[in-house]
């Protein structure tokens, strides 16, 4: 078999894989939108049938085979050739499937299954340590798992890298370890802060069928298709995009507060562009038409809803629309109060409450917490009380119960150590690109100001988008802005922002 | 292998196809319920998937072998045990599958697809000459189909076999020759009937959210369990039992007619509890606990909608709860009035839209031209000339144009010929099953004038549903009425029921 044909069959194989994954996609989405309760289990069976097809598939030495026929042809000449980019990173998904042990990727998905219906039960109880047995299992499968990847230097990189491919976790810690002294001092200067925004403005009630008029609006602003794809309601709001001419969103409304659902729709607007916005009709299923990482996904959700959709220039424009919505709600209601409602900055416990200032001290605390967790410099048995002593060092208050600290978030019963750091990780990536969207568009933001986002989304498509996975995330950010990822963009941004409306 | 091992393998074989069957049946409804339109590509990508990966497992030669090592065994003493019903009915699946050349199944899968798409342009224009062709093209394949099964007397017995298995074009003509002359009796009768009920009771404005509830109501009330199941919207109303625990059924509103939607509902209700009835439980994806033949489960339907849904004592029951939800639409309606209005029968063009009386007409007239199409009686260029000859023969009114003529339908168009006559036998099984009922169940419509209808689904349960496929329908019909199907119960059935309405 020459490069050649085993490129193409390589292509055929990973189109099929592509179908069974969406399908599954679909089944999921299902799962979480419209189907009855009883079909739970009919649904367990045909998701887990169709993962292991999938794993079937993908790991049949065969496969191996093409990779290693196509790697040593000079098709991978050009290391940014989507042929070549194509190979890497599939090798990069092959050799990780295929080092683990098939005992413990069904140890691993039976334990998350059964840990994550505990957790719920110690969340609902406050008490830490019903669940610490399940963490202790838990983290113990990770551990083996980072041990089945292999790594260098700590652990945590092995499960890092399944989210955040090629990122370090000294190079993660560098970045945050600056985030966190700039936010902590911005934090003390808005609490000291004179000038107070008020909050009630946005918890009103407003109405949910307008409250999906108005997110239906703003989403197909932002360049949401709704011909290729449609927003629903789930108790927790995501994108999946299922492959060509179709990508879903989810929300959920709170008919007493604005805020929730509408940044929400923004929030997963911003994924299900990016989603859009890759070259799914060339390279469905291929490395060159999927997404980099969490933290790049993040970076463009991130982005329309904060650097965007909490934008003063945003709101000049669709204030005067959303009075026309929200009639009542909103009479009187000046832009600057409603700007200052939108960014109101409080510590508080729950990370998913949390406001774009406080939110990324949240996933420093966990960030920290896991590596020590990975590293056993935190005995497990103490998590509950290291969580409150930082949090009380960080955002100045106490955390009154286990509930409010470290058992709020799924993450870590479902097995996701490493994917906490994605979060800010994106928050990083948008501040950095929009700054640079900033530079080389010059007058987007009245463009914003006046209804048009269509030049920050076409710019969006060629440098990010339509990559796919040519570049790592960090190369993909020095192609994109030139220069490695820094925590000033977003610093600067925030201190910009909050500086005027808290007048500090 | 023994031959315990060899059904042992060959049942979890099965419940593998039926975890793929029923992943395509959640792909397949939700492209008609909520898929937007840019995801028509890669759905149709995803289901061809799934039915080839469908067809590759069902037809391996080694399934073939299991069935061959426990058919060759003492399992199959009792043809009536869940055993030898299992093998015997997937046997005749396998050797029906394994006869069709794939070059054929693929020809036909393409050519019925086109065909579609041109029968849509043709009814469109009333053009039967710019579908000739196409018709041509497709009873060709389905000649070819028939030859590829092999049959005893005529070709259309190979065809009616797909739907339902082990009827023979003579025993069904033989029961609608004897049903035409009673109807055509019964429909001149009604012709000359002094007494006409007033159908505008019904073609009123009814809130179409309020017919949900009513409909819902309806559905719940007969049976259907909302915890296993949905109703949603689609153009043309279906139902799905994808599998334990989940049966979905959809509908469509017409805001100026009450009865569209809601006998629709009633009739996708009777499909759904026949699906909810069978014992997927135990035997998901075994003929065991799977319908028997499409005119057992329109039977369920027809029950349903007309034995129950357009009877007096259901009205006596439902008709003051309606008044209730459509207060004004229905404001002062009396029982007569309204009971003769949902059974108003007048001659029609079209069979979707016909009343109970007519309908199976409709069906007969369809049921001749196929036999005779597939029997070379009728060249297929007179076939237009021949439909209208018919129908003025039978209905007394002259097909004006071919779209209300024999392009109405889109079962030729999609090679579904042997299809149509399963609709008049739900209806005659319909008839007997309902007159057995209310034999052995004393006081039946006193229940159901109580709103009570649990005993009937109860006794269908039993009788019908639990049985799954152990009996093929014309011996399932004499264990349950201790008599072979006849025409009688349902004319007796209807010259009671419109005797009274139209005092003839």
């Amino acid at each position: 078999m020459t490069a050649q044909e085993a490129y193409k069959e390589f292509e055929k194989r990973c189109r099929e894989l592509a179908v069974i994954q969406s399908s599954a996609a679909v089944l999921g989405w299902e799962e979480r939108t419209y189907m009855p309760p009883n079909g739970a289990g009919l649904r367990a069976e045909q998701l887990s049938y169709m993962s292991g097809l999938f794993h079937e598939k993908f790991t049949d030495p065969k496969f191996g085979e093409l990779l290693s026929t196509v790697e040593a042809s000079d098709m991978m000449k050009d290391p940014e050739s989507p042929e070549a980019v194509n190979i890497r990173e599939t090798r990069r998904m092959y050799d990780k499937q295929t080092k683990l042990p098939r005992e413990l990727v069904e140890e691993l998905t039976k334990t998350t299954t059964l840990a994550q219906g505990e957790w719920v039960k110690a969340r609902k109880a406050s008490d830490f340590k019903a669940f610490l047995p399940w963490l202790e299992k838990v983290v113990k499968l990770l551990k083996q798992k980072a041990e089945a990847y292999g790594y260098e230097g700590e652990p945590y990189n092995a499960l890092l890298d399944d989210y955040e491919p090629g990122a370090t976790v000294d190079d993660v810690a560098t970045v945050f370890e600056q985030l966190r002294n700039d936010l902590v001092d911005l934090l003390g200067r808005i609490k000291d802060a004179k000038k107070k925004p008020d909050q009630g403005i946005v918890n009103r009630a407003f109405d949910v069928d307008r409250q999906k008029v108005f997110g239906e609006m703003v989403s197909a602003a932002f360049g949401f298709d709704f011909q290729s794809g449609r927003l629903d309601i789930t108790a927790h709001p995501f994108c999946s995009g299922f492959g060509p001419g179709d990508t879903r969103i989810t929300t959920r409304y709170n008919p007493n507060r604005l805020t929730d659902a509408l940044f929400g729709i923004m929030h997963e607007t911003g994924h299900a562009l990016y989603e859009m916005g890759l070259n799914k009709d060339k390279y469905f299923g291929l490395p060159m038409g999927e997404s980099i990482s969490l933290g790049i996904h993040e970076s463009q959700s991130r982005m329309w809803e904060n650097q965007v959709g909490r934008s003063r220039p945003f709101w000049e424009y669709s204030l005067p629309q959303a009075k026309r919505i929200f009639r009542e709600a909103l009479e009187g209601v000046s832009l600057d109060d409603f700007y200052g409602a939108i960014n109101y900055v409080t510590p508080s416990f729950i990370r998913v409450e949390a406001d774009e200032a406080t939110y990324n001290l949240h996933i420093l605390l966990r960030f920290e917490l896991e590596r020590a967790i990975m590293n056993d410099d935190i005995p497990l048995k103490d998590v509950a009380d290291e969580w409150r002593k930082r949090f009380k060092k960080y955002f100045g208050i106490e955390v009154d119960n286990d509930a409010n600290g470290c058992l709020q978030d799924v993450h870590w019963s479902a097995g996701y150590i490493g994917y906490f750091p994605t979060y800010t990780l994106g928050n990083l990536y948008a501040a950095q690109f929009f700054a640079k969207a900033k530079e080389e568009l010059p007058g987007l933001e009245e463009d914003i100001a006046g209804g048009y986002t269509g030049r920050l989304l076409d710019w969006l498509r060629e440098k990010i988008h339509q990559q796919g996975q040519r570049y790592r995330a960090t190369k993909l950010c020095e192609k994109v802005t030139g220069k490695p990822l820094s925590h000033k963009p977003l610093v600067d941004y925030m201190n910009r922002k909050f500086g005027e409306i808290y007048g500090i």
